[in-house]
């Protein structure tokens, strides 16, 4: 594919002038449309060093607003990067909707350890990092976002004509390293790897374009024709209102909740025997993951008044508080709301060595979002596989994640209801949401039910726990991390 | 001083026990009145190393609400920290109202370069680091933050058998690493160091409380009854609403902005000439920042419809747009509206080698805050020591500022609001707000004279751009640029 590309392209300066100044006007006029429209829009490049990348993007944003814009280059992997799953740098900074983000090296290769371009990734670890990537993508697109990538593609002579010429430049000399003269050596190599990369990544949705960027003036219009074409189509759709139907999924045939049984207690003398001990393996735990620099992630979803905030007090109790973080969830901010709504779990992500405690999170997708009609259907029944994905990602990078249901029966809510509106210390955890939630108990259980069957993978489990009796659901939580967290952590470095 | 402690006393197990849960049923309380009065809360915890910090942040938190509180490890200088003014990692991390942060090493030392215990650090380099530390509290205590702050003193044999204890333990071996057991060696010549940190950052408004720790049991009593002394008196003092009262400022005596001329032009063949050479050489400054890792940030304040975004777009025409970021700064979030004002601009300061161009900027609190009464009078008087002081700890760490006032006449504004209402392109521009400002022309005049007068200091002077051509005000901003950029990056490195 790329060795067919046709590097002699060119275009003179006069036609490019004037070609150019249609194109700019056209690309402002469009920034207007999308901000208008609210459609959040990322392109990305990549390509060979020296390849024009910082020059195509300076075409790109001449004629933009600066506000509407952001460019980042993503080239180093500094140690804020490598402590997290790869996509967090990208998961932390796609576009609020009507603005663009442009990266210069997308997560197509920008983060992919250099490895693969040295031969030292399996078959096995590729096929999982170019499904992160093509989920990613999707994630995005299924959201609203327009995708643009550019591979920039020069010929290996062409590269090191401009390697020497920049080196040659006293003023321009510190932009060429050892790193960029190793690709020159290994063009040959690297050009099946590139090949391979663009035929993976490669969708309908997110399509590459690949530039023949010997010639900038020609690389330069073809880009902006290419970027106008895809606004405008995509703007097109959106005044459309075209939007697929909503898939229809038939619900689990058995009930998970129905299934929960509370015949199970604890006594006062052995809740107080198991908890003391759990809690210090717990704080032995912490500085484990630190040492072995592990990151968790502990979420907490159940009824209200299920016990959460009292099993977390007792979770962290004697974990090191450098350690670890309670992350609460509550209604997303306008700014989350105008992003991806995983954003601001990305936001969140515990790096590694570090512990974050979910007090509800992304699940609220498929609760009470669902519920309110805080999104569309569409939406929510996306949401399964886009979570899927995303814990996915997490736990390939040695993220241990629990997922946590905390269960009590209707009367078992009733009893807690009642005796919190009676203590006037406790008055003020229970509002009139609460009731009205209380009603729609059957339609929460349904999608409950639903959640807990489509989220429930191998990778990332639901754990249900019986919270009738508060202390034992204590135990049951502090068990199953104790025990899964040794686990992970004995086997790791 | 240091010295002088006597670091023998200590506390049994059962009076520990007792006192302790007194303390921690308080301490609970205090925290729901501090997030009922909106108070917020740093801890600061100094001391030397082994001397049982993380030890005393768990027992703070132990009876809290873990929603309620953030605990930050500042140890450590990554990447992310050294290409920033020390300050920014404070900066960023300071609490909404109502909760608590906990630093693990403060602004005091954390950061301070290492060279200051290894004696390299110069008495003026010492006095500047005291200074900004000394102004960055002042500023939280004055914006109602509550500030406590704990120096944790053992003696060097109790340090010397903790860190063989650690060492010994095969769990905990890796917490010690050489740099523990080079301050156990030299530390007699350390305790003076410490003596002169605590002496010069001592005040009234957030004293440090030097606590003996060679008893552990003693030192968490010592601490969190110091500390609710502290949540206390804040409380009671919030309760009386005791408020100093408004310092009166006498306003200039000179009106700056009625002596701007408007006599000077520029023609059309000048203008496109100059343009292009200026733009072509900013290209070049902003690599050479980069390369030299420099940071820049240009603020543009001004009437108006002065043009600031056709100058931005001159300014940044030629510029590769991953060395700079234009960030325009509107109403402030809920988010922002919750922390100290100056907390949205610390997340937006540009990295070493970077560009960070503000429309409009922190000036908002002396112009539409203060007159349209978005903040007290005490508020933005005390904003222009607050915000000179931010600007000398940024240009301390070398980071070169521009502050440019866009400046107009009224009847220019009448005509350019009149031009934009009757063009459909540009009606979006004009709203029935700028129509509103216009009619408070006056009142902004004396504001901005002052603000002129107040915040303009040997390191950010500010730089009047006379406007009523357009043209001859981007020639200005760009001269003005090159020049200074030019002469800052021959100094640099």
């Amino acid at each position: 594919m790329l060795e067919k590309v046709d590097l002699n392209l060119s275009l003179d300066k006069k036609n490019y002038r004037k070609r150019m100044d249609e194109l700019e006007t056209r690309l402002k006029e469009l920034q207007q449309t999308i901000g208008e429209l609210n459609i959040p829009v990322v392109i990305a490049f990549e390509g060979w060093s020296s390849s024009g990348k910082g020059t195509m993007i300076k075409r790109i944003v001449n004629p933009l607003d600066p506000r509407q814009f952001k460019v980042y280059a993503m080239g180093k992997l500094t140690e804020e990067i490598t402590m997290r799953p790869f996509l967090w740098s990208y998961g932390t900074k796609t576009p609020a909707r009507g603005l663009i983000t442009i990266f210069d090296k997308s997560w197509s290769r920008g983060m992919l350890p250099e490895s693969i371009f040295k031969w030292r990734l399996s078959e096995k670890e590729k096929a999982g990092y170019y499904y992160d990537v093509n989920a990613f993508e999707r994630q995005l697109h299924d959201d609203g976002t327009l995708i643009v990538k550019f591979f920039l593609h020069i010929s290996k002579d062409e590269q090191k004509n401009r390697l020497k010429a920049l080196e040659k430049n006293p003023a321009t000399k510190w932009r060429v390293d050892d790193s960029d003269k190793e690709q020159n050596d290994a063009y040959d190599k690297l050009l099946p790897i590139y090949e391979d990369m663009i035929h993976r990544t490669n969708s309908a949705e997110s399509p590459w374009s690949i530039i023949e960027a010997n010639d900038l003036r020609y690389a330069a219009v073809k880009i902006i024709e290419i970027l106008i074409s895809r606004l405008e189509a995509e703007v097109e759709n959106r005044r459309a209102h075209r939007e697929p139907g909503v898939e229809t999924v038939a619900p689990p045939r058995v009930s998970i909740l129905s299934a929960v049984k509370f015949d199970e207690t604890i006594t006062d003398e052995d809740y107080k025997k198991k908890l003391e001990k759990l809690q210090s393996h717990m704080a032995e735990l912490g500085y484990a993951l630190y040492a072995k620099r592990k990151a968790a992630a502990i979420v907490y979803e159940g009824w209200d008044a299920a016990g959460k905030g009292g099993n977390i007090k007792r979770l962290t109790k004697h974990i090191d508080p450098r350690g670890y973080e309670v992350v609460p969830i509550a209604a997303p901010t306008p700014e989350e709301l105008s992003h991806h709504y995983l954003w601001r779990f990305y936001n969140r992500l515990p790096k590694d060595g570090h512990m974050a405690i979910f007090d509800r999170s992304w699940y609220g997708r498929l609760m009470v979002e669902r519920i309110e009609g805080f999104c569309t259907p569409r939406e929510w029944q996306r949401a399964y596989s886009e979570i899927n994905d995303m814990e996915l990602h997490w736990t390939n990078h040695g993220l241990t994640l629990f997922k946590f249901w905390m269960h009590i029966d209707k009367d078992e809510q009733l009893r807690r209801f009642k005796a919190r509106q009676s203590d006037p210390l406790k008055q003020y955890k229970i509002t009139e949401e609460d009731w009205r939630n209380r009603e729609k108990w059957d339609l929460y259980e349904q999608a409950v039910d639903e959640m807990l069957f489509r989220t429930n993978t191998s990778h990332a489990p639901w754990i249900i726990i019986e919270s009738n009796d508060k202390k034992l659901a204590r135990i049951k939580v502090l068990e199953t991390v104790v025990d899964k967290l040794s686990k992970s952590l004995r086997g790791a470095l």
